[in-house]
């Protein structure tokens, strides 16, 4: 997170650092595997977020190791519907989810979120939350397939919308042009959709959190 | 926010501007006039937070002008309990409720905080929903009270904990070395508490938002 302070992160970070041992673990795993999953500051802000709004259908878009779906889980008694393209990512979670004595609670998709998230569409899916936490080029087409699915009243959450600051204009290289592009498209699309009440929030690498009002309120 | 890079705070806050003419107007007025108003995006998340939460009751420490209230309200139906210290803020926030005609969902109250808390408690009054936007040395304190009033079930809301990042050892005078040092312990309190779930967030000026779980959940 280059565009806050590492004094202030760090304090966050370690003031944030609370979860249950079993999480912890999990947590532990994929930064010891270098694999992406969510900061402790984004994590407590799920948790709060989830307690105080008590979800009961919840679709994310990238499972990775299962740590936010498993820490989202913790927090609610909602049913967790997860997406994920990597066949390894997919297994490791399975395993973390039945750890946490989740099983039950969790539906597992393996395969391109895109299409599978066309699938639900077609199978009459409904969800009262919805976070993504995936391929970042991809967004405003999750966002999108998402919203027809989305319960009015509901609330989607999308994390890493600011991009370590490049989506705000910070310096980057010409590879990641086209994402923060992309990004960029998204985060003006869900900021001016009617139907949406939208904040975009400095946590982690920028969290947007955003209220389904419908057309009419 | 010296400790967020100023293209992504500058980025932040222009998307996050939108909001109704009235509230524009107030906003405007308190920014010429030097008021200490929250930012767009504490706004905005205040917004999507009242929307998503629907509270019934909210109680909010530091009227100010007006402008903070006049935003939580326009984004539910609740009514609010508002505390103010300054003769002339108090009568300013009069004027600007009655300008968003927002007169009967409000009960301001002119006085010192701590002793209009008291009397809040003494008269048996329960809130859904706290805002602490005061003075920063006193939060333990309006925390202490506020938690006796606030529902199970509730949130609450407190601003500008980071204090320019002072909070979490950037440098600071003399002076406010007191401040600092209490709002430490206001968050290490909030943050151990068993009854809550607590976020913190470098939102603005730094905002910590807690879901008061109870002691059994």
């Amino acid at each position: 997170m280059s565009y806050i302070d590492s004094t202030v992160t760090t304090y966050i970070d370690k003031k944030m650092s609370g979860d249950d041992p079993a999480l912890v673990r999990i947590r532990r795993y994929g930064i010891e595997h270098h694999i992406p999953i969510v900061g402790n500051d984004v994590a407590q802000f799920l948790k709060v977020q989830l307690m105080a709004l008590k979800p009961k259908k919840i679709l994310e878009i990238g499972t990775a190791i299962g740590y936010s779906g498993g820490l989202m889980l913790s927090a609610c008694d909602a049913h967790l519907t997860t997406i994920e393209l990597s066949e390894d990512m997919y297994a490791l979670a399975k395993t973390h989810f039945a750890l946490l004595g989740l099983t039950d609670r969790v539906s597992q998709h393996l395969g391109d979120a895109s299409v599978v998230l066309e699938q639900l569409i077609q199978q009459g899916h409904r969800y009262d939350t919805v976070f993504i936490d995936a391929a970042k080029g991809h967004y405003l087409d999750y966002f999108t397939k998402a919203d027809t699915m989305l319960d009015i009243g509901g609330i989607l959450i999308a994390d890493n919308v600011l991009f370590n600051g490049y989506t705000c204009g910070l310096p980057h290289i010409r590879r990641q042009r086209t994402i923060v592009q992309r990004m960029n498209v998204f985060i003006d699309t869900v900021i001016q959709h009617p139907a949406y009440q939208s904040s975009l929030m400095p946590i982690g690498d920028g969290v947007m959190m955003c209220y389904k009002k419908g057309l009419h309120e």
